[in-house]
Parts: structure tokens; sequence; C-alpha cells
């Protein structure tokens, strides 16, 4: 395989982490709308994608053993390809933290509507932002922005911890709300799951990043590249 | 390198994880162990090993990183590499479930002591069990040990919704004792997540065996080594 080819296979396997990525930002959108208006038909549309995410991480992961067995990348590409299977496992989770809300809104479907003290949408939309932040931070190389990720989970931390204990306040004094507030305790949960996984995301693109600058700061730039030769 | 100094690696490689797998158990036994009398100290221990684990899973996929940047292994001994990572990364999961209940100890500390209806220390004991056998069908290359951990897995996502179920009743019928009920139903599903993170191995551990099932069945093996060249 020529250098060109290689890098022409490594921007493919770029392009479907994407894909996997906006599968799993839309997965999750689609579980707090649902969860949002209590639709059914919109939860068996997060159970659909979780079966695309499901395959499509089987085939990212695929394409980057092969990568790895038939070309032998070098440091730089190496670390890129890792991050790539790293980053790949982290975004089928947040298929499933998708998955496990549509399935507190199927359980919530028979309840009275409770107003509870959580804002389930705005935590839903930080998380959202985080995962779409890392991504864009994994796109652009950019370390800076994938730190902003960092300090975006403190946010998400806070208001989950803060629900937590609001929601079981309602279950001790209210106890006929009971259901409804576990039902939004564990979607909050789930959420603060989904900024973890952004995390993850965000000290996977840290160290990818950094490992070009250190490359960088040992002059291999300027060294013959070995894959030319291919 | 030589194959004998490259296969040495691996070893040690494999070594090191085995130890992670130990603190990993270690973590989720003593949580539970927390949980079960309520002891804070014990706790303690948990936020320790919790350090530790996460030094040791830098460690080694700082380890792993070097011998595939180093040594571009082959088809076999890649797939054992990029299990390891993957192994790595669950395991570490393992002592955040294990960090997560004992947070709910903390959390009980002030609560009287309730006799609810969940057996945690036997869904712990099956997910122990299931780390352990995970584990042990990746020292021994066993596909088929490693698919009797998938089976297990059904058996503690059943004791999960059965303790869900049970424990939502209590909270709504019995609502002083809805913050204990509270604490019991997540520690389950912590421990469902471990059955699930044990799941992830045991799948690795397959993926991996088939790759050397395939290699065997394209008669690589008796191809030439390539690493007998190093």
């Amino acid at each position: 395989m020529t250098r060109i080819r290689f890098q022409r296979s490594l921007d493919e396997l770029k392009e479907n982490l994407l894909v996997m990525a906006g599968l799993a930002e839309q997965a999750i959108q689609r579980a707090i709308e649902a969860y949002r208006v209590r639709d059914l038909s919109i939860c068996d549309l997060v159970s659909r994608s979780e079966i695309a995410i499901n395959r499509l991480e089987r085939d990212i992961d695929q394409a980057a053993l092969d990568l790895l067995a038939m070309e032998q990348p070098m440091a730089i590409d190496l670390r890129f390809i890792l991050s790539v299977i790293k980053i790949n496992a982290d975004l089928e989770r947040v298929g499933d933290a998708a998955k496990n809300i549509s399935d507190r809104v199927r359980n919530m479907e028979q309840m009275a509507v409770a107003d509870l003290p959580v804002d389930i949408p705005r935590m839903a939309s930080l998380a959202a932002d985080m995962v779409r932040k890392s991504l864009q931070a994994f796109i652009e190389a950019d370390a800076d922005m994938a730190r902003t990720v960092l300090t975006m989970d403190d946010a998400v931390d806070t208001m989950n911890r803060a629900a937590y204990k609001a929601l079981t306040k309602v279950m001790e004094e209210e106890s006929h709300l009971a259901p409804q507030a576990l039902n939004a305790l564990m979607t909050a949960r789930a959420l603060e799951r989904v900024a973890d996984y952004a995390t993850n995301i965000a000290e996977d693109v840290i160290f990818w990043v950094q490992g070009a600058d250190v490359r960088h700061h040992k002059s291999l730039k300027t060294a013959p590249d070995p894959h030319a030769m291919g």
C-alpha cells in the first residue's frame, strides 16, 4: 500500500468514526426527546440506532485492526489508530446510555406526569455538547478544546449530585411519586455517564495530540517517512 | 529485540494485566464487604485501590503501545495486544464500579439498617465470579470458558431486574425506607455493570482466540515466524 492509499484508509477510518459519533449523539437526543414527550415510537428509533451503532462499532474495529496488521504504522499513526479504537468503544457506550434512557421512558409510560426538581433536557444538552466538542477536538487535533470538555464534566457532575439529592427527597416525602423520581434519577445518572464517556474521548484526544507533540519535539517530523517507501 | 525478548515482554504484559484483574476483583469484594458490614474504613481501602488501578491502567496501556510501536507485531500477537488494551479498560471500569458501591456505603452511614428484598452478596459473588472466569479464559485462551461467562450474564441481568422491581415497590409502599432501597438498587445496578464488563472481557477473549483459530486454519502457523529474524 502506498503512503497515499494508507492516508486515504486513515481518512476513511476517521470518517466512519464521525458517522459513529453522529449516530451516538442522535441516539442521545432522540432518547431525551422521547423522555420529554413520552413518545414510545421515538424509543423504537433509539433501539434501531443501537443496532446500527453496534454494527458500525465492529466494522470500525475491524478496519482499525486491518490497518494495524497490514501496515504496521509508525508512532504517530499508531497512536491515531489506537485512539480511534478507544473512542469507538466510548461512542458505543453512549449508544448504550441512550438505550438505558429509552428503557426508562418505556417504564414511565403508565405513570402520571410529575413535575420533578431536575432539568433533564439541560443536563442532556450539556452532555451532548461534550460529546460533540470532544469529537470536534478529535477532528481538529486540538488538545486545548479537549481540555474544555474536562471542565464541562464538573458541571454535569454537580447537576447530577443536585438531582440525586432533590429526587431522593421527593421519594421520601411524596412516595406516590417515587417511581417517577427514580426514573428521573436514573436518567440523570445515564447522562452523567455520557459526560464521562465524552471525558474519556477528550482524554484520548489529548493522548493522541500530545504523542504528536512529543514526536515533533524529537524532530522526527523531518526524518524520512517510512511509509513513502510503501 | 529477539523473539525471546519479545515473548518475554508479552508475558510481562499478561502478568501486569493479571495484577490489574486481581486489584479490580479485590476492589469489588471489598466494596461489597463494606456494604455488608457498613464499614467506612473498608471504603477507604477501595478508594486507595482505585488510585492504584488507574495508575496500573496507564502503565499497561503504555507498555502495550510501546510493544506495538517498537515491534510491529504480526496478526496473532497484534490481536493479543489489542485484547490487553480493551480488557485493561474494562478492568478499570470494574474499579470504578467498586468505587460507586463504596460511595453508596458512605451515603448509607447515617441510615437505619433495613431488611430489603435483594441479595446483594449473592449478586456480587456471581459478578466477581464472572470477572475471574473471563480472566481465566484469557489466561488459558479458552473461548468455551469465555462463552460460559456470557450465559452467567443473563442470570445477573435477571437478578438485577427482580431487585429493581422489588425495591421500587419498597420505595412506594414504605417511603421511610426509600433512601436505603435506592442505595441497594444502585448497588445492584453497579454489580450488573461489573457483569457487563466481564462479558466484554469474555467477548474480547473470543475475538482473540478466534483470531488464533483463523490463523491456524490458514496454516500460517507453519509459515516462517517473522519475529525469529528480530
